[in-house]
């Protein structure tokens, strides 16, 4: 037999679970993010695959496992070349041209949750579709297509520089090219805390990319017929295994004594920061190297996570600088260090010297340079065309509906009110100084209830979503101190344009508002008449309408106060 | 050895990946349907897998690979016959029999989608069985089992017509049969979007479905212990990927220039329809074969999905119809042009005639014939006896409640109305006519609405949600009978403890609360203020406040009482 | 070749399949409890399996197969002894360690879904490092490391005992040690359901789980390089299916009699209760066997889950009792009955006489006694020292907010008020007697805000959801242009039939009901009424009510219109 039953076996069981790691990334993703967004990046992480598996085809594993040159391989469309020089042995070319497909696909879909909720979907299918063509495959062809770096003696055994770091620059790059989320950093640069929106979908891609990495780093023997790789595939198991859950121990202490309590999503970006980080050198370290490097990664990706937000100000929804990027040069740097010499030259803690340290160092930063000057060029050349960014409005509205036409990723669920703002409505018109506060229609005072107490009014006001945040921020600085918020359906005449689902257009006649109820005694009724008005005015339909009530008594349950002195809280 | 270690191991890792279709069934279908009907598609989806288990034990596998005629295997209860002339060389009888029985229950699952929210689940319980039985094994003997489609050499090497088609000839006469759901067509015919429920679960079921296809295709080599069989492996693989991946880009395109934005659910769909229609010639066609048939899928999902919801007017709520049945056709009618002759006779476009295509269609024809006719029996029974559709009210209701009394499948989440009712109640009794608009009771100006009748005062009540069983209790022991409870955000001054999300400190500004309103005539406005004042003090910010409203009127719609009478009720 | 490729495979594919378990059982755990401690259960599930991780390699792994005594292994911490007697044949030591590693894990993790939603973090994390560092390691030792009773002939193929029991015995102390959830028992000692937040994902965690159950039975032959195991192979993954399938058909008849309708949950469970259940015996029995100890384990979880619930009155969130310690237990019990005697002593039913079925009782008695000792010793030392239980008013915020700091896993998502209180806070301060009824505040009637504009007022109907499209359109036919809507719980004495979950009653006393607000000027509030009483009259009880308000001004936003102007709208 020319091929090896079981190398093949293991090379497409790796294939399949390597793919099954699109479904990791796009559940992390996706609950990482706001539900508003949901059905955008369920759509990018389906479509990097889908753009990069023909676009893989046609371009790049040529360019990748051609033989060529030291710096490129050669174009092959449809794969019909000759690549005896770089198959393992005993794997047939298709065999090993899915194994190879999936992984480059890994490494395009890791850009999705960093620019995530805020890049226009068509310039993320161009760009996705330039890291499968070129970017990926060129660095991929010096490291493991038979390149100058992997002549070097450079080490990268299933890809923390190769896949991870490649995707992590392209994300850093990116998210930094793109700016943060409308609402994530205000005016004095302070970041906020943009919650994802189901930590659970977020945990089951953690564990699903978790499962799939024993294939990732497993399968990366891509050959089963000797007793060394027998044995090298049972270290890489322990290995990776191992440096993901020390990793996590690591982010868990870390959280604990940094924030006061255990973090549940930084714990589960840990896992995948020791996953990224022990991929470079699963096969060339022991079990104890394996563990310490898992710690290192679990402190890294921690600070990591916070250095991008509050000091670099580079706003990663889904923390993949901090994994992918960080992690994965850190991981192949520390190879260099740790490596027993069983797969690879000796490290410096095993008596190596600094000389396959000093290679591994070059690897990272001769591939970081690469893939950031080529990322910076696509990113610019869409920015300036058809654009990179999707426009404001669309961002406060979700990408869902904007981009989509989706309505909702979750119908039927009553969802709360976003209370991101555009930077301009987040800082409401200045309403205290133009509203004549003292020249307020006098408010007779008008029997009610008792003579003596002042008239108690009740202004509802029934608004759009986007524009509650602007509107609390003026009642508050009228002097309300209280309110009460809920989320309700306006049924207008009001038509939207028709959105369509599954080619069927979708009636739209209940549209979701907010509904702020305000009782007032000493802020004049008039005020709060006007500053809403000021607010919500676009001068487009749907600006809502303002009620008034009257109120007979109001009680505060804390102080036994009733009427006037119920509403003066500091409360 | 009498068995090969590797074929056995192939065909037991390609039986645990095709169960867990199941799992990708499953969240697929339950995702793409509404929430009121999530526990009962998910019982379906098990409840196929468990039923169709021992009824293929029983019959099935028997009937299906039992020697027998070209046109019928044998009754085999517990499969305790020879198989020697059908099991694949080096695979246990077990091995090859738990292989069968996952394919077999993946044509049951099917048909659950495109019924699903108004099909009786004892209805479902029965016809699924009778696919397991009889249905699937008659046909696939056909096929897989010796019989005379496989004497003919007829192609369908994992099965887009004996697992897929069959599945989706069900789901067309099911659906057909059962008609639409309440709501889907209006009087006029116009079809109406009905959102699914969950579109990150429908996305997850997609991406293990396509991860789990890489059991149905690739295992179904049945073997890997020739040179053959290994390069046929990774063809698979490839092909099977690679027509998933154009399908999805074409769909893409298709509803990005007929919707004028890219839809996610449908081009989800789309990898699907690549993925059913590449299994029958998955081993047969090049490459650029199966990119060509991926691209034909994509087009034909699209307009597929329409034609049925448009006009065929065959209400399928997940797609299943177009996905399986269509493209489960077309991919096995499209191996009969795109065959290379690697493992088939030559297809039409590679200079082999038309005779092989010829007895594609044949093969097709005769399946969905037969199929149609047998479940249009199977069904025709089931309607005329136990009866095959949930009541009306049960289906407004949601087949959750009505079926399983399950409350809902998502405690605690606060879930929108749904807007859907009965064809009767969506043609309300028609008032205008009825009600005189013209002699509309004057409404006088009023010293509230009449002297003799009592004051009616309404008391809304703001606490936290901690309070609000206390509160309900206290009020229902001071007579009130009645009250509306909602789930408001209270807007204070009030602030909590800093919290931190990765890192980050969260503001909490908008705190969870309870508002009730109660409206009193009999009890005193006083009792009801007090008693909420004991119940919610704790002394404490955030303990809430009391307002209260004069009220005009009330009425009670069942009985027509007004005012002070309205009250008084028990219910 | 020292090794075997094809062993090392599948063990290698058994430890990823048997990892991914985490997966499932998170799903399952947060689908069955409240989203309110959704972060903390798949914290908690990540953790064990953290931290087991190192546990195991630093002391477990030595302590099982360790050659020490009958009793006990060695202390080898880093796994540096020699394992030569105790390896599969052909499986190199670091696979056969990952494969054991994960097993461990799966004992742990079986203790966080009978403990959830009171269970404090800190506790979680010290005892689910005794089970991976001491616990499991012992017993296990006994079975499969050599010692006593694999030396007597017991027989626990895959861990139904070792594994499932284990973690099942150290669930029911514990949750018997950490008392009820607040709110599952009342006074009387009633149980109360306490639905679980996510059905989904809890179908979706068992759908994993017997998926990866083909691992964890089908990898346990631990080797694939004779006929022997080939056919062993097969046997167990038929077997495996078939009894898991059988127990699901079996809960549902269950369920469907004792309940009247089939409960979606406990069907959801038998499929566990059927998998831990065969585990033991699955390579020894035949499938007529698996079949029928299916049936009985289908049975048992039913009724031990309710004997837990309502006699023992232990609080189990997941059933996890019933299903890892009852059916793992009754599992090897049975297995000493139906063995066939292929791979073990011949059972009871195949003439084997008792001396095997004794062996088996020994065994099982032996390990659960052993773990409840030393089990109970651990958090005896937990509760007196850390603590083991979170304080009652954590509890009843949630364990996400309170032990992590995380406001929400749902952000954005609209939850309803959890009516779980205090025991304090169920009994309110007892109100009525001490509040004055008699001297309530008589109220005046008012004039309106202003004496020209026309009458404003508010209409607010309160339905039931199915009628809320046939009101809304007859008030478009009536004029009404503009209405607000919103999701509301009804509370009044009106009662539903009892439903059931998971056995117990549920109580239904909020009913959800759509609120709807218009208000009216130029249409006669009498006409409002009138058709609103048409419409939703049917002559039960829950047909609504309809309150009428006194409005003081309306003003529409965009128009600045104000009274009745600002009604006259057609947006």
């Amino acid at each position: 037999m020319t091929y090896s039953a079981v190398n093949t076996i293991w090379v497409l069981l790796g294939a399949a679970l390597v793919f099954f790691m699109q479904a990791g990334f796009s559940m992390c993703e996706a609950g990482f993010t706001r539900a508003k967004n949901t059905g955008n990046i369920l759509m990018k992480n389906l479509m990097d695959f889908c753009i990069g598996t023909p676009a893989f085809w046609l371009v790049g594993f040529g360019l990748m496992f051609g033989s060529g040159s030291a710096l490129l391989g050669t174009f092959d469309p449809l794969i019909l070349g000759d690549y005896s020089h770089i198959l393992p042995a005993g794997v047939p070319l298709w065999a090993f041209a899915i194994f190879q497909t999936v992984f480059c696909a890994t490494s395009a879909t890791i850009v999705s949750g960093a620019m995530a909720e805020r890049t226009k979907f068509s310039a993320y299918c161009i760009y996705s579709a330039a890291i499968s063509l070129i970017i990926y495959p060129i660095s991929g062809h010096w490291i493991w297509g038979g390149g100058w770096l992997s002549q070097l003696g450079f080490h990268d055994f299933a890809g923390s520089t190769t896949v991870h770091m490649v995707g992590g620059i392209c994300a850093l790059i990116g998210a930094k090219i793109l700016g943060p989320r409308i609402g994530k950093y205000d005016k004095s640069g302070k970041p906020h805390a943009i919650l994802g929106h189901n930590l659970t979908f977020a945990a089951l891609g953690v564990f699903i990319l978790w499962f799939c990495w024993f294939g990732f780093n497993g399968a990366s023997t891509v050959g089963m017929d000797s007793d060394a790789l027998l044995e090298r595939a049972g270290l890489v198991f322990f290995n990776t295994n191992l440096a993901a859950a020390v990793a996590c121990c690591t982010t868990l202490v870390v959280t604990w004594v940094r924030y006061g309590k255990p973090d549940v999503s930084m714990t589960y970006n840990a896992a995948l920061a020791g996953l990224v980080g022990i991929t470079a050198g699963c096969d060339a370290v022991e079990p104890l190297g394996a563990a310490i490097m898992g710690l290192v990664f679990g402190i890294a990706v921690a600070f990591a996570v916070e250095f991008f937000d509050k000091i670099a100000k580079i706003d990663d929804p889904v923390g993949a600088i901090a994994v992918h990027c960080v992690c994965g040069a850190l991981g192949t740097l520390l190879t260099g260090f740790f490596a027993t010499g069983v797969s690879t030259e000796k490290g410096v803690f095993y008596g190596g010297g600094f000389h396959f340290a000093g290679v591994q160092a070059l690897g990272v930063v001769a591939v970081a340079a690469y893939v950031a000057v080529v990322i910076t060029i696509v990113f610019q050349v869409i920015k300036h065309t058809s654009g990179l960014r999707a426009e404001p409005a669309d961002e406060l509205a979700g990408l869902d509906i904007s981009e989509h036409g989706l309505l909702t990723a979750y119908a039927g669920f009553a969802m709360q009110p976003d209370t991101v703002t555009e930077d301009g409505a987040a800082e409401p018109v200045m309403v205290s100084g133009e509203v004549p506060v003292a020249e307020a229609i006098p408010v007779k005072r008008v029997e009610s209830f008792d003579q003596t107490v002042p008239k108690l009014t009740k202004v509802e006001i029934i608004c759009k979503e986007s524009r509650f945040e602007a509107l609390k921020k003026a009642m508050t600085d009228l002097g309300i101190t209280g309110m009460t918020v809920s989320h309700v359906l306006g049924c207008g005449m009001q038509k939207g344009k028709p959105e369509y689902y599954r080619g069927v257009e979708v009636e739209v006649s209940l549209l979701p508002k907010i509904q702020v109820e305000i009782v007032v005694s000493k802020v004049p009724v008039r005020s709060v008449i006007e500053t809403a008005k000021k607010v919500l005015y676009t001068g487009h339909i749907g600006d809502g309408k303002i009620f008034v009530y009257d109120v007979e008594n109001v009680i505060k349950v804390r102080t036994g106060e009733e009427g006037y002195d119920a509403l003066q809280d500091v409360e």
